[in-house]
């Protein structure tokens, strides 16, 4: 076989020379991206014979065996196959030219923003406001710079010391058991939760816990009902998964279910925040504890507690969880070490009725498949060995003085009708201003002096004159500012009423 | 004020006397639950009026500032109201007696289990099976003990010092921008990838990956294709989703889309592993790769591209990824680091048209929330380092000394009829057998021996013939247990075959 015999063909493969030297793609890859795109370009039409491996090869200069291989390789991927009188180019697509050229600029495809997004998507809406440097009285962030990081390091030493290679592999979807056990005897100790280990799920966060709720008990077209104001996140995770959200209003004694409300709108889901309800703080009366759960029990509801941040206590004894109320509580309590130990650790968890905890594991193991497994046993060490807890008095303690200095900084220097709403916990305080000085204007003002509080309207579903402030977080911003702070907020939150004023 | 004036309630709050003594609970808090009870079981009714603090204080031996903090606790939970006429017991439910009782028996409440669950959960069936001990043939797995976790921990240890505490908080959503940046990199290199940094979100694993791209466009009852037999996750993930699940059959080139189907049963999104197709390892040739994006474009449909082990080609270059085949492609990658370093590392990704990056990133921000961010400054580390690549290269080695090997034990120790399905790629090989030789008993029966191969038929959604064998995972399985395991899983099909016979 002579070089003429495939000469409709040495066009394509032999020129240009392959390039050489020190720098260059092997031969072989470069022959391979060469035949490819001209097979993809149609310049090697459908059923046109190659030349054999010897003699292209000796063209090329190249050995037989990388064209051998880029013959493999391109029949492996479907753009040859090899025939009795040698190896052919395949049918790609109709005979026809293709127009698409690897590696080279394409024709114009048709533009991506025009397809739809998916309508949960665009019910998605951002809550929690521009990620940037300001973090100052910015919510939800507990004190960084007071974490034991020392501490927290030498629990994942040894967890990597003692896990060694076997928990490189999947673990038990519901979490590590050391650390299920740990958490069932913490929150039965320190939250009056009645549980064993084995109801206790560990998750991604407080809102993955909320997503496997949803998915357990609610179905597309369920209501749920969640606190007006509240927590957003709430909302979200109902919404991405097809629920009907509805508000029901919080009061000074937390969520007021107006009468009626059940038979009108009898929910699937109750979302609650009993212990300190975001953002108002207000606690939810034993009365309404107890009807909430005899509703629920007659209606065949669940009730998911939210306990976010109840281990900070600042006022008397610790309020017990409502989980803990009664045995068998048609209660989801979920919680989160987001607020109690550092955000990126992204470990959350729920308490699931025993009736509930097998389907739950199932689910996580065909979801979110556990993992994780290092983090959660040097957390399951950092509770064992006292630190968990030693930390939670020490910022229990700082929050505490915080939030004392905090209510007298208001009170000095914040020369606007106000009013702090109650909150005896936790690592924020509400403050509700007048309608004249519009909290989103005030929130976004305070930005360009490295504060992030939320207005308080943000966390509000129905339009509300009351739901206008700001709430305040003052876990990670030192008490040495605020007399600063505040007082800077008070000048801009004037400025905005002057506005007002002038516009009147 | 005497003794005497508080009668009706002395019964109640006097008797038993509080415990005294090393290991006795605090008074005060004997004081708060005593009275917390009381109120919850009507023995002291709304309305009734208790002792001031000084008399109570001196009647049961405590001090004033103890009844005060109960008193004020129990307002703060609702169980107590101040009147003018000093303090009250709240009116709970009703004005009746509460059945609750806490930290005792309750009264039988309504039973869990007949509580319906969501649909939803119904449908999600356990597709991995019993997570036992047994590990030889275990699909999915790598090579665990071959895993660099020296060098890993000194990527960690890295992390930490070089994060500090600016990482403890929370990071981009989307995943750390070093991680991000790497990995773009490597993808670009290794696959083929056409991607910004930008254009790349990090996942809990490549399942939560499949659940964002489903919540990004896909609507409740849309469609979606799926390899049969094929990942099961991907089920799982649209069912969950509430999408329309549509098998599409698979054959030795891929994917085989039917005649017809586009126009009627046009899915929103296809779901396809083209490299490696699992199980059945069959490599989507370049006609069905071009003809699917053609289709989907024309259609307003996705493509989701599941890489998942195509690092590990045994034969030839590797083959790119499709979403490199053209500019735009209407493909959204999927990928994993379960395979390339390790399951319990739980980090995925998801490469998306630049298009969707903005809206995934609220996505993400509003329900998974970043997190885990020393892992990924640790995984982002150990790239730039090399390490990333170097392991892979001694694992692409040591799986293709693994494949060869189980071929050659399968072609001299099963003596059934078999047939290897293609596969010069991953971590594992599927081996067709005879129908009267059960999949599924066969992997049952061999667990007995320390082996979790995967029954073909599992992989199945539509009954066929032709799906029934055993996926076996040789990733995380010595060479040299080989010829034994193999031996004893051809005595198992020969008995169960034998069974079969007599049976006729």
């Amino acid at each position: 076989m002579s070089h003429a015999s495939f000469s409709p063909v040495s066009d394509v493969l032999l020129a240009p020379s392959l390039q050489r030297g020190p720098g260059a793609e092997p031969l072989q890859r470069q022959l391979l991206q060469r035949l490819r795109a001209a097979i993809l370009t149609g310049r090697l039409p459908a059923g046109c014979r190659l030349p054999g491996s010897r003699p292209l090869a000796e063209a090329l200069g190249v050995s037989r065996n990388s064209v051998i291989a880029v013959y493999e390789q391109l029949s492996a991927e479907g753009y040859l196959e090899p025939s009795r009188q040698g190896t052919r180019v395949a049918e790609l697509r109709g005979g026809g030219v293709v127009s698409v050229m690897p590696q080279q600029a394409s024709p114009p495809a048709p533009r991506m923003q025009t397809r739809p997004l998916a309508g949960r998507v665009e019910r998605v809406r951002s809550h929690y406001g521009a990620q940037d440097g300001a973090h100052a009285f910015r919510p939800g962030v507990p004190a960084l710079a007071r974490f034991p990081m020392p501490a927290w390091k030498r629990s994942v030493d040894r967890a990597y010391q003692r896990g060694g290679v076997a928990t490189l592999g999947y673990g038990d979807p519901a979490g590590e058991p050391a650390l299920r056990r740990a958490l069932a005897m913490h929150l039965a100790v320190a939250r009056g939760v009645r549980c064993t280990a084995d109801q206790v799920m560990i998750t991604e966060g407080a809102q993955e816990a909320l997503a496997l709720c949803v998915r357990l008990v609610a179905n597309p077209g369920d209501i749920a009902w969640v606190e007006d104001p509240g927590y957003r996140g709430a909302q979200t995770a109902f919404e991405c998964a097809d629920l009907t959200v509805v508000p029901v209003p919080v009061d000074a004694s937390g969520l007021a279910v107006p009468q009626g409300a059940w038979d009108a709108q009898p929910p699937r889901l109750v979302y609650t925040s009993p212990s300190h309800q975001y953002p108002t703080g207000a606690v939810l009366s034993a009365a309404r504890r107890l009807a909430l759960m005899e509703q629920a029990q007659a209606h065949g509801a669940w009730i998911i507690e939210d306990d976010y941040d109840s281990e900070f206590r600042h006022a008397g004894e610790l309020i017990g969880a409502m989980q803990g109320l009664q045995a068998d509580a048609p209660v989801l309590y979920v919680g989160t070490f987001s607020k109690t130990l550092f955000p990126s650790l992204r470990l959350g968890f729920v308490v699931l009725p025993a009736a509930l905890a097998q389907q739950a594991q199932t689910l996580l193991q065909e979801t979110l498949r556990g993992g994780h497994r290092f983090e959660q046993l040097a957390l399951a060490d950092f509770m064992e060995s006292g630190q968990f807890s030693r930390h939670l008095g020490r910022m229990r303690r700082l929050y505490r003085r915080r939030q004392q200095a905090l209510r007298e900084a208001l009170a000095r220097h914040l020369d606007i009708p106000h009013q702090v709403l109650g909150g005896d916990s936790g690592m924020h305080l509400t403050v509700q201003l007048p309608p004249d000085c519009p909290d989103h204007l005030l929130a976004q003002a305070a930005r360009a002096y490295d504060m992030a509080p939320a207005p308080l309207s943000r966390f509000a579903l129905m339009q509300r004159a009351d739901c206008n402030g700001l709430v305040l977080g003052y876990g990670n911003t030192s008490e040495s500012q605020y007399p600063a702070l505040v007082q800077r907020l008070s000048a801009l939150a004037l400025q905005l009423q002057g506005r007002a004023l002038r516009r009147a």
